[in-house]
């Protein structure tokens, strides 16, 4: 018998719906608040930000299975399924007896997971009369997708993109242009957010947080325009369910099932993707299986940060979320992983994290990108530095299995790849890259802040 | 019945024999000639500079199938079987009667095709005991996978790259040194050959003539190493026949059969790869199908070269191929498509347009980046600029059949992505890319050099 290296679902089998865990969650997420009246907030609150559609699933609780449209699940087929892939060359090299798994989100033609959401968010924004959207980026890969899945649907789009990677990856810019879209660098002087920052600390250098505030602030102001987001969000979260409902499929074929479920950490999107799907089976069956996100060492925010209710920007426009935080004003360093310099973590992950379904672990720079050179060389392919967090957190888990002489069957989900990416290797490469040391005080102090909010 | 978007074979189809064509051929390709004896050359005689197994392959014009080794197959698993494409969304533009499909090889960990000859060529060195191998690289896509493949079997690289690709694409040399390869800029001071071009003429931008010549002498003057090739060659276009056999089997998945294949073409491998399981059967059963291939008007052998004898490379170290060519000292403009700058074809394709059985388009830049960016934009995956030509024809192809008004069913080779080659695109939407008009006497030129070569 021949080993099988990829798996893959027939194109009808590709799921119809995705899997919303707030239905089967023991303890539902704590309500999001109004920032003004810190009353809970209702879906017709974020109407005016989000399309109505989202705005409404953001705070379903009750229904476990949300239709995919039609017309999403079409666009899915450019790149769904995505393949399953036993990791061969990677164990040889660890030398473990673990097998492992990654799911290949790289494979969208935006060249990660984030098209599962941009497709989704763009047609509800389209169905419900919009002409125009705007957004955030930091990495580029939420940019990316959104711009394609703008073009797709026929809506102009705004990117803000966090300064550093603007500079950083000015092939993501073209790549956005090349779908249409408007690149703004941010802090820019468009908004009012943006004006201010730059006002105050001229060489910012852009955080996620401060995107989101100039678009919001545009979704505002701009008749027909409303806002998307890539991560942090329930609804966001939603959509990426996808992966973890194909994987649970393909693991199937494979003839496993994961002892340890992997997922790099920025705003809780990508890791609840590849989780919620298994979680359901731990909650409702009493699966016994471990959940891990991996999250930079440099933006703790579910190591070292605390459960409190926080701003998702730094502008505090957004809604009051209940969330592992750094607080909504920590600016974090300038690693290359810009997809996760993100302060803080969606609801429902927040929510498992405090009552114990999940873990995570803190990865430095240097190791994430030792593990994503290791995986290049073994595997093919060249991970983004956000995917090199899980890798290195599933390395770790295989090499803790050789150690224990126990076999194990890890699953992670490999988000994106790194050919966009190629400064931030050449700049390990030649040893130019740092990891970064955050002090315990440069945490508290924005964590103390907090304390005011509610 | 849902429409399917994408055709795969189960891992056990991929196949397992390559197809040489040159068995069935009516009219064999005239002989290989000895550079100094201008004798038919033998496998032996090629020793010196490829493995030997892939110097029996090049001659072996009566073996139709080759068995694909165990070790490169497993390899070829990583990301083949490579898809099947039906570009509903490029017809629906395009609003034509043809169905058009395309076999997607930009899944490839490389991006691109050239990774199936690859494997092949770094196994077949290892396997006869060498440690360096050496090649050049036009746009870079060759390098990439010859770079991921040299790591795979454990071979040291030295890649020539032509120096105008190395100055436009920095993340090609970084993903080449991500994966362990040695990258020098050509012509370079590391050789005789790559001195004598910089000392006449010190602002050449280089040519992959002159990168050939460069790695060919490296070969020739280090002990335990020897040269590969990225395309033009017979046994390179053996390995790329793995792409027209899936496709041959995912048409039939499809339920349709081509009436025109299409390739790019800079040396051939990627246009025969696709094309010649399918002229197999035009051949042996009369099929009617036309194959089509794209070349760059700026680089127009096919189109407005010689059939004649001439060398491999600029410097004239290879043996005497039959072949269309531009004539060796020809100098291709500095189109982005860098991997179709080339002056001459194989001699497999040169002899199958001479007998009739294929026919070539020239496409100018301009046009090829148009048709890029529309498909980027219908199907979204962002081509590469060599793609782009093989694109735009299929285009062609299709308007053809609109204003006819009759159905088509028409296959083309997507030979690669983009994403790496942003800046082109960059250029080409702020209108700062041109065509290139190629006067008759600059081909006469360099076409009347030949006749005192034989």
């Amino acid at each position: 018998m021949e080993r099988q290296k990829r798996f893959f679902l027939e194109e009808r089998d590709i799921p119809r719906k995705w899997y919303n865990i707030m239905a089967d969650m023991k303890t539902k997420p704590m309500p999001i608040l109004h920032p003004e009246t810190k009353q809970p907030l209702k879906a017709e609150d974020l109407y005016p930000i989000f399309s109505e559609e989202a705005s409404r699933q953001e705070l379903n609780t009750t229904d476990a299975w949300i239709d995919i449209p039609d017309e999403v699940r079409e666009q899915y087929k450019i790149y769904r399924s995505t393949p399953l892939v036993r990791a061969y060359e990677l164990e040889k090299a660890l030398d473990t007896p673990a097998h492992i798994y990654f799911k290949n989100e790289s494979v969208s033609p935006v060249g990660s997971h984030k098209l599962n959401s941009a497709l989704a968010q763009a047609y509800y924004c389209k169905k419900e009369g919009l002409t125009n959207i705007t957004t955030e980026t930091g990495a580029g890969q939420w940019g990316t997708a959104l711009s394609y899945a703008s073009k797709v649907f026929g809506l102009e789009l705004a990117v803000y993109m966090v300064k550093v990677s603007y500079e950083q990856k000015p092939y993501r810019r073209s790549l956005m242009q090349t779908w249409g879209a408007q690149v703004i660098a941010s802090p820019s002087m468009s908004t009012r957010a943006g004006r201010k920052i730059l006002t105050e600390q001229p060489t910012y250098q852009g955080s996620l947080g401060t995107a989101i505030s100039e678009a919001i602030e545009l979704a505002r102001t701009v008749p027909g325009c409303k806002y998307t987001l890539g991560s942090v969000m329930n609804h966001v979260t939603l959509h990426q369910t996808v992966i973890g409902l194909e994987a649970e499929k393909q693991m199937e074929m494979a003839g496993e099932y994961p002892d340890v479920v992997i997922g790099c950490f920025g705003g809780g999107s990508n890791f609840g993707g590849i989780s919620f799907p298994f979680m359901r089976h731990t909650i409702l069956d009493g699966k016994k299986t471990r959940f891990v996100a991996a999250e930079p060492a440099s933006c703790p925010k579910l190591t070292r940060g605390v459960f409190q209710y926080d701003f998702g920007d730094e502008a505090g426009y957004t809604p009051l979320l209940p969330m592992f935080t750094l607080g909504h004003n920590f600016a974090p360093a300038h690693i290359h992983a810009g997809g996760l310099r993100y302060h803080g973590a969606g609801t429902i992950v927040s929510q498992l994290m405090k009552d114990g379904y999940m873990e995570a672990v803190d990865i430095n720079q240097l190791d994430s990108f030792k593990a994503g050179v290791l995986f290049a060389q073994k595997e093919g392919i060249v991970p983004a530095p956000e995917s090199s967090h899980a890798i290195a957190a599933a390395i770790n888990e295989a090499l803790k299995a050789k150690e224990e002489g126990t076999p194990k069957t890890i699953l992670f989900c490999l988000s994106g790849h790194g050919l966009i990416d190629m400064t931030a290797y050449d700049r390990y490469l030649s040893g130019d890259l740092q990891n970064y040391q955050l002090p315990d005080e440069e945490i508290k102090k924005n964590i103390d802040c907090l304390e005011k909010l509610i």
